[in-house]
């Protein structure tokens, strides 16, 4: 956006700047930092409601506080646009979320503003917390301030850092961003405590305006401080009938107020700046706030592509029945589809109903969908209880997110090989997420893990037939990841058939050229299993007089399918790998394990995701990069 | 022991026994249980203070409930002993933890009595959730009960599984056990709220009594109930200044009441049976209870070893001074030398300062370590902050409990390259803990990950030099993996020298024999090597005349040392690879994968642990069973 070189905005490129103005003027700069937000998000699509909603806070801290000498850590850092662009990244804001553009998320990397890597919720407590020990232990006294929405709340990790800032000595300052919702809604006993914290006002009111007078006034010793506190608990447990688990645990409460007022704002974060020990402030906003179609659609307003800023109208790209459908709704359909059959069908999802689309299962049978709120771990473990107890729970969660279900994975599911059926959505390049969204450790950190089945399916009718497979043919844990986006059959409700366990298939078969005889084969594992036919047909057609390769996709990353393993030893020289996960410790290396533990001495060529964190782009853009596009599969062939 | 015929314990083979009993003859009963768990642990050593701990809770949950239709989740099973003894496990008992015998926690596999596998803490909610959600949906009237410690409440997955119970329809009870204690002390915000959650006697005893009354009388509707609930938390916020946090999550909080006094117990239990909705019962129990050695010093009485039962003298193996030390010793002296001269470095431990002996700097720094609780995945982005800040934390975890903590070194310390030293104490196979907590899926789960560097020392003095190239040599992530027990180095106080980076090192030479050039290397990570040592000279001490390998210590996980695998790729036709981590994408993955992505086609043979769940057993016991032991490897070499 050409930024009209009249307004506050335009003046502002770093918050040193901001620091500048008066009071009154920061009203007037939220709105035009929201116009700014409306307008390039709308051309230039991105996380789009968050940020909306955290204006006046963003405002308000960086005109408070002296950053980047004090600290703001953001959790999950879709909310932080407004932070960047007063953050010396106005001009390039254009750019962000793209190949070379700034990150997606703010990024210790890009710009001394960001504090610590935020893609994953939950984590801003922990990181603060680290922060403010570190100046107290070096005799700083910068300020630090996380910033956490009420849906983040529900993940353990805020909770472990809560529960530790109370005893550590600190000053952290932690900001609850509280507008009830995570990216669906926010739920869980948290989400509605807070919410009766909420109801409070007339209290709450008194009690700010009573802080305000007493640090004015200087009263705020420590032994005062102490005395109000427990004081102001009893007056208003007794009259409120609540119970604030914070100052349960020992962090200071402040709250709730405003979070769209941003004078009154400024002035409570100036009157609690100073105070020693760890506060929380409560604020209420409003997600996609100042925008109507957003506050009207929080959800879809999430991250919503492009749209009309005028109207809110999302200009969607013409989808025709005849385009592939999304992985997503192949999940979300086809569980719907076994659910209505067996009613030992549960699913479970960590705050991602829309994002996998259970929400297709859940709005049919509510009572048989459980968003559990972000929270993997407990996913992942409720699941496994109820699998022990007669159900068959599907547990969708995005790949790099079962990350926080590492333990949960091989403690309660693999050990005693319960029956849960975990579908990892968004496996493989996610895009222009970056390295914090990309779903390509799962293949290694999970091939560890004994009893577990572990398969990607190559497209749609697979994916199908392997969620039919692991949910009535197997009773042990099953594994099932696949990517975010489009697949490749417009045709894809096939029946609902069994695959054999550690059974692949052949793809295409090999074909000698006029004077040689084909000499290698490729095994690829997923939706990468296309690229490598899109390869294959780049080099048939190529009209050079070579000979193709023979392509099984394997489907199993585990078991292997030892047949064809066997098969291509024999038969072929040079084995080529494809998997769209790490190359350290993944399907590649498997296929290298089998090979040397049956006394194999094979040349085989590995292509995956090279040992380096990709960053942000379109997935396309990303895997042309790392030579897992068309071009670069079939140099490798070539390459023999 | 043999068990006095006489005795009411000695008559109780299940529950169901148990059921038959007076209300009267239980204490009795309790005490025969604590003299036989006494007699028992004092000669077979395993977890004592814990189950001690729990004997009137354990026998009034069999006496109230129908198990195994009835379902308890023990979290953490080493207070479980009691249950054991009390499901068909009594004669068997002594051979608890042993090669073959009964598990060292409860398991599924073994009983039906045991619900859910429970080697590590904070799980027992979302377990038990699934399990009465289950009952709940299949119609069951079945009850079910989580056993939880206040140490465990400190797990973020504790919390998240309390937060999903408040709004699950559910009839879960929690039992909250609160002894102030995980295995040292218990820490955080939540444990001193649960403090001052005991001091409030007086109201709570009032409060028990009218619950008593109020169902015996049958006026517990659930409007009644709403409405009293509503009222008590009033009386009760008003009068003792508290607030309840878990009613503050809609779940309905009994208690505190003492956990000693069985009787009680089975009354309490029973008025609260048949309620519905998620409920929580805290109790106050001592560690040790009933045996003042163990009551006086809970953290070394949680697992003694041999004691003589009459005073509580333990019964240690007569240490010399020439006995090499133990890892975890040479750990902790190791950083406190350095912390001496380097006021940078700080400590973190997840409840576990005894346990990896930082303890003995905290003892001299209290203020430099911080023991975080059981909370895994909070130490690592705690340290991840702090780093980013200019500290150098040293953060040790048990390597399985790090599996908890597998996102945060993705998400918070390797994308951003924060100098976090991470050591994984407890790595490879830990003995009669059994399955869960052998630490075996660290190399391939971490390899996986970019920007770490990965290593495992041979010995202490390599450890002493690894820690001191972390800490003082780098400025990124740092993983040290090492085991549990004594090493092999009765002088390990070597000078505190840097390591290469990626450098590993010539252990011994290879050998030509009168007839055979030496074909074989053999590459090793970790202590393993010192096995693969006594396999090297227990061939060159046999007589025969065959050609020793050459045998190099790897040192590095990551990077690996490319000059090594280029000499063993150019001299020998045969290379070992000998690791005590998974093998399915560990180091000899790693191997492979470097031979094949530089063109080399070798015979590689890779030792290590099988994809399988490693039962318990000594260490040694186990190391045999999978030919990791002195024979199984020197038969790989012959058989090269």
């Amino acid at each position: 956006m050409d930024i009209n070189k009249q307004t506050l905005l335009s003046k502002i490129n770093f918050p040193s700047d901001l620091r500048k103005l008066s009071l009154e003027d920061l009203p007037r700069l939220c709105q035009e930092l929201r116009a700014f937000l409306i307008d390039e998000l709308s051309r230039n699509p991105g996380h789009f409601a968050s940020s909306l909603g955290v204006v006046e806070l963003t405002v308000a801290l960086h005109y408070v506080f002296n950053t980047p000498e004090d600290r703001i850590v953001w959790d999950v850092g879709h909310q932080a646009y407004g932070h960047k662009i007063l953050t010396g990244r106005r001009d390039a804001f254009h750019t962000n979320r793209h190949l070379g553009g700034i990150k997606p998320f703010p990024s210790p990397q890009e710009s001394e503003y960001d504090t610590s890597t935020c893609g994953h919720a939950s984590v801003s407590i922990s990181a603060a917390l680290g922060m403010a020990v570190a100046a107290k232990k070096q005799g700083s006294d910068r300020h630090v301030i996380a910033v956490i929405g009420d849906g983040a709340m529900s993940g353990g990790l805020a909770f472990e850092g809560l529960n530790n800032a109370g005893t550590t000595p600190n000053n952290m300052l932690i900001i609850l961003n509280d507008n009830n919702m995570s990216i669906d809604r926010a739920v869980g006993g948290m989400n509605s405590y807070l919410h009766h914290l909420h109801t409070s006002g007339t209290y709450n009111r008194f009690r700010n305006r009573a802080a305000h007078k007493l640090a004015d006034w200087g009263w705020l010793t420590e032994k005062g401080k102490k005395r109000i506190i427990r004081l102001n608990n009893s007056i208003k447990s007794f009259i409120h009938n609540q119970h604030n688990m914070f100052e349960g645990i020992d962090i200071r409460y402040f709250g709730p107020q405003d979070g769209h007022d941003v004078i009154s704002l400024v002035q409570t974060l100036r009157s609690i700046k100073e105070m020693s020990g760890p506060r929380l402030l409560h604020i209420h906003t409003e997600k996609g706030h100042g925008y109507k179609p957003a506050v009207e659609d929080p959800t879809t307003f999430h991250a919503p592509g492009k749209f009309d800023p005028e109207t809110g109208e999302r200009i969607c790209n013409n989808a025709t029945s005849d385009m592939p459908p999304r992985y997503q709704d192949v999940f979300g359909e086809t569980l719907l589809e076994m659910a209505r059959k067996n009613n030992r069908i549960v699913g479970v999802t960590p705050a991602m109903p829309t994002g996998c689309s259970m929400n297709i299962m859940m709005k049919e049978m509510p009572d048989r969908c459980f968003d559990v709120g972000i929270a993997e771990g407990h996913a992942v473990t409720f699941s496994a209880g109820m699998a022990k107890d007669g159900l068959i729970p599907v547990c969708n969660i995005y790949s790099s997110f079962a990350q926080r279900a590492y333990d949960n994975i091989i403690h309660d599911v693999a050990i005693s090989r319960q029956h849960v059926v975990l579908c990892l959505d968004r496996a493989g390049i996610v895009g222009e997420d970056g390295p914090t969204h990309h779903g390509v450790f799962d293949l290694p950190s999970l091939r560890a893990i004994p009893n577990l089945t572990i398969v990607s399916p190559m497209n749609e009718t697979e994916l199908r037939r392997l969620m039919y497979t692991a949910i009535e043919c197997q009773d042990g844990p099953f594994v099932i990841r696949y990517p975010r986006g489009n697949g490749v059959m417009p045709q894809w409700r096939c029946p609902l058939e069994a695959v054999e366990i550690g059974k692949g298939r052949l793809v295409s078969e090999a074909k000698a050229s006029a004077n040689a005889k084909p000499d290698t084969a490729i095994l690829s594992l997923g939706p990468i299993g296309n690229t490598v036919q899109e390869a294959i047909a780049k080099i048939s057609g190529s009209g050079e007089d070579t000979p193709l390769p023979a392509h099984f996709d394997m489907r199993f990353l585990k078991p292997l399918d030892t047949d064809i393993m066997a098969e291509v030893a024999e038969k072929y020289d040079h084995i080529i790998t494809v998997e769209d996960g790490a190359l350290n410790g993944g399907f590649g290396s498997a296929v290298l394990e089998w090979f040397a533990d049956n006394g194999y001495t094979k040349r085989v060529t590995r292509l995956g995701i090279p040992d380096t964190f990709i960053e942000h782009g379109k997935p396309a853009e990303l895997y042309r990069i790392i030579g897992l596009d068309t071009e670069g599969i079939a140099k490798a062939i070539q390459e023999r």
